[in-house]
C-alpha cells in the first residue's frame, strides 16, 4: 500500500460535509443546478463586495517589482500593520492593548492558521478541548500536530458550561478551542460566558502549573444577528490567540488569506508570534498568498452583504417551524441546526437527500438529533426547497411510527 | 511557557537561509539596496512573463459568480485538466502515460505539496531518505508528519551512488526524496542515474515487502544549462510523484501555487489520488488559492526569461574561478556551491557577510565546507560583489595561514 493507514482510515471516513459538497455537484449536472437545494458547505454564495473589485484590478495592474516574490513568512508588513491598527481599534474598549505587526501572522485561511497555532502549542500527547457541537474538521487539526481532542458538551442550548470544562481539564490539557460565532449551532459566546471560560483556564493553568491557551476561531465574527456584537475573546484571558479570515467578511473562501491575532497582554507573546511564524514556514505555507494579502489591505471594514443571513435565517427557521420542525434561532454564523424530527439524524438527511436537499447530519458535528443547513442558498430557492422539507418531514414521521408499530 | 518544546528547539536552530533574509532586508536599510549583496534566499527577481500579467488583469476583471469561492480540494477542473494535457505532453516520449485530472492536485506551492505527500503516505517512525546536500526544510516536510529523514551522501560530484541508497534502506523505509535540478548544487540527474535509481527501489520494495514512493521535487525543472534536459523522474519507477510549482517558472513564488502529479502508471495511484487530496484539506490549506490557478491554466508553456539564470551561472562561476575559488558549473537551477576556501564554512559565510555578501553555509544543507550562492541577482550586482568575494578570500587565506603557524 502506498499511503498511510492513518489516511487511509481518514478516507473510509470521509468528510461528510465534503462528501456531500462533491455528491452536490454530481446532483447539480444531473437535476439542474436550480432544482439541487444544497445546503451543506458553508461556501459563502455571496458576491465579494464592489471595493474588493475595484482593489483586485488596481493591484493586477500594478508595476511592482517583487510583488509577486517571496516575503518574510508572517506575511506582509503594510497588511499585517494595517490589521494591527485595525484590531487595536476595533478590541480598545474591551481589551485596552495595542497590536503591533509581530501580533500578526498571515496565513492560508483560518484553517491554516488553526494549524499553525496548534503546530507552535502542543507537544505529543497534549489535550485539546472542544465544545461540541464542533466544526469535525477540528479532530485533525490537532491530531495533525500530535495532539488529542477531547470533547465537552455545551448544554441543551448549546452554551458553554464552566463547571464542565473545568472538570475536562487536567494536566494533559494545552488549550481550549472555541468557535464564536458557531458553527453549526449559531451561538455567539457572550461577554460573562467568556469571562467565567477565561476565569476557568486561569485557574486551571495555576492549578496544573500549564499556560493552558484559549484559541478562538472566528470567521464569522462580523456575523452576527438581532443587533448582537461578537464581544472580543481577547479580552476574557490574557493567554489567548484569535484565528479569522477574510473568507467570510469578503466572501473570498477560496483565495485562502486569514490571519491569527496574539492577545498582546499574553506573557510570552513574541515567542508565540514566533513560532506561529516558523509553523507557516514548515508547514509548507511559507507565506500566505502575496497577491490577496494587497488586495485586502485597504478592506478591512468592507464586507459583503452579510445581512442576508440573517434574513434567510429569519425565513427558513420562521418556516421551518411552520411545517413543523423544531429549529431555535441562530445570533450569528450562517446555519440553522434544527433538531432531527426522528432520532436517526442519518436517516433523516437521507430522506432529505430523496428531495434534493442536501444537509449535513448532526453526527458530523458531535451531536446527533441534528442537523445542519448552511444558509448560502438565496431566498429563492430557500422558499422553493420548503416543499421538500415538509413532504421528507411527512415521510420521516410516516416511518416513525411504522417503526413503532 | 505557551509554546510547545519541539517548536522552541526550532526556533533556536533558526532556518540558516531565513535568517539571513531577514538578516539582509536589516542590512539593506542600513546600507542601503545598492551595496548589500543578497546571494542568501532563493527568491526569484526576474519579471513573470508579460502573459502573466495580461492573464492576472484578465482574471481580475472577469465577474464570474462563486469564482472567489470553495472549490473540490484537489483544485480547479479546468487548471488541473490543463495541466493534465501538459503533463501528458511533455512526459509521453518517456513515460507514454495519459495523466488525468485525478492525478493532479493543486497545492500551495511546491512545499505545501510536499507536506501533503508526506502525510498521505508516512505512517509513525517511517524512514524518509534524503540525498545529501539537501534543501534544509525536508527535515520539516518529513517530521511535521511523524517521519525521520535519513541522509544517504551523494559523491564528491553530488552525483547519487545507487549502492549507498540500497544500504540505506531497511523495513522502515518509505519513500526516497529527490530534487532535480538539485538546489544546492545545480546537478541534474540524467535517465541512467534515474533508472538505477529506480532499480534500487524496486528490488528494495521487493525485499522488504513495502511499496517504497520516489517523491520528485522539481521546482526548478524548467531551468536547466548547457543544453540539458531534465528528464522524466516519473519514467524511472512507476511508484513516484512529482511535486512542482509555479514559483520559478513564472516567477512568482509568493503567490504559493504547485501541484503534485502522481505516476499514472502507480498501482493505487487513485488511492494516493484521494490521500493527498485529503491531506490538503485538513492540512488547513483546503484548496490552493483559487484565482491564481485561473490564471496559470493557460501559462504552462510561459516562463519568465529563465536563460537569465545560466548567464549569471557562467559568468559568476568564472569570475570565482578567476579569483581562485573551487566551483563546479551546475547543470540546472539557480544556485552555486563552490567550496570553501576554509574548511570552516560558517566563519567564512561570516567573512562574506563583512563584504555584504549574504551566502549560506553548506552545513546548512548537510555538507560543511561549501557555501551556496543564490543567482538572484542581477549581473551588475554580481559584477559589483567581486571585489568583496576577492577581499573575503583574501582574509581567509590569511586568517588560516595564520592559525596553521
Amino acid at each position: 500500500m502506498v499511503i498511510s493507514n492513518k489516511i487511509k482510515t481518514a478516507i473510509q471516513n470521509g468528510s461528510m460535509v465534503r462528501l456531500m459538497f462533491e455528491d452536490g455537484i454530481k446532483l447539480k449536472i444531473q437535476y439542474g443546478k436550480d432544482a439541487v437545494f444544497d445546503y451543506s458547505l458553508g461556501n459563502p454564495d455571496l458576491p465579494p463586495p464592489l471595493a474588493f473589485k475595484a482593489a483586485l484590478e488596481e493591484v493586477a495592474a500594478e508595476d511592482k517589482p517583487g510583488a509577486h516574490g517571496y516575503m518574510p513568512n508572517a506575511g506582509l508588513q503594510e497588511t499585517r500593520s494595517e490589521i494591527a491598527k485595525y484590531l487595536t481599534e476595533t478590541h480598545w474598549e474591551e481589551l485596552g492593548a495595542i497590536f503591533d505587526v509581530d501580533h500578526v501572522i498571515m496565513t492560508v485561511g483560518a484553517a491554516g492558521g488553526l494549524n499553525c497555532v496548534m503546530k507552535a502549542i502542543l507537544d505529543p500527547g497534549d489535550e485539546v478541548l472542544v465544545l461540541a457541537p464542533y466544526f469535525m474538521e477540528y479532530f485533525y487539526y490537532v491530531d495533525n500536530h500530535g495532539g488529542a481532542l477531547k470533547v465537552v458538551e455545551t448544554d441543551s442550548g448549546f452554551r458553554p458550561v464552566p463547571g464542565r470544562i473545568w472538570d475536562a481539564i487536567g494536566k494533559k490539557t494545552k488549550a481550549l478551542l472555541i468557535n464564536t460565532p458557531n458553527n453549526p449551532t449559531g451561538a455567539v459566546y457572550g461577554p460573562g460566558e467568556l469571562r467565567e471560560i477565561g476565569e476557568v483556564l486561569s485557574q486551571a493553568s495555576n492549578r496544573f502549573k500549564r499556560d493552558i491557551v484559549l484559541v478562538s476561531d472566528e470567521p464569522y465574527r462580523k456575523i452576527t444577528f438581532k443587533g448582537i456584537k461578537a464581544p472580543s475573546v481577547l479580552a476574557a484571558y490574557d493567554r489567548s490567540v484569535m484565528v479569522t479570515s477574510f473568507s467570510k467578511d469578503l466572501s473570498i473562501p477560496g483565495e485562502r488569506l486569514g490571519y491569527v491575532a496574539i492577545n498582546p497582554r499574553m506573557a510570552g507573546a513574541g515567542d508565540l508570534s514566533s513560532a506561529v511564524t516558523l509553523a507557516n514556514r514548515i508547514l509548507g505555507s511559507v507565506n500566505a498568498p502575496a497577491l490577496i494579502q494587497r488586495v485586502v489591505k485597504n478592506l478591512l471594514r468592507e464586507e459583503a452583504d452579510l445581512g442576508m443571513y440573517e434574513e434567510r435565517s429569519v425565513f427558513l427557521a420562521g418556516e421551518l417551524r411552520k411545517l413543523g420542525y423544531e429549529v431555535s434561532e441562530p445570533e450569528g454564523a450562517f446555519y440553522l441546526f434544527p433538531k432531527s424530527p426522528i432520532p436517526d439524524d442519518l436517516v433523516f438527511a437521507s430522506l432529505l437527500r430523496e428531495e434534493n436537499i442536501l444537509a449535513v447530519p448532526g453526527e458530523g458535528f458531535g451531536r446527533p438529533g441534528h442537523f445542519r443547513l448552511s444558509l448560502c442558498l438565496d431566498k429563492p430557492m430557500i422558499q422553493r426547497s420548503l416543499q421538500g422539507f415538509s413532504r421528507a418531514l411527512e415521510k420521516a414521521r410516516h416511518s416513525f411510527d411504522g417503526e413503532g408499530q
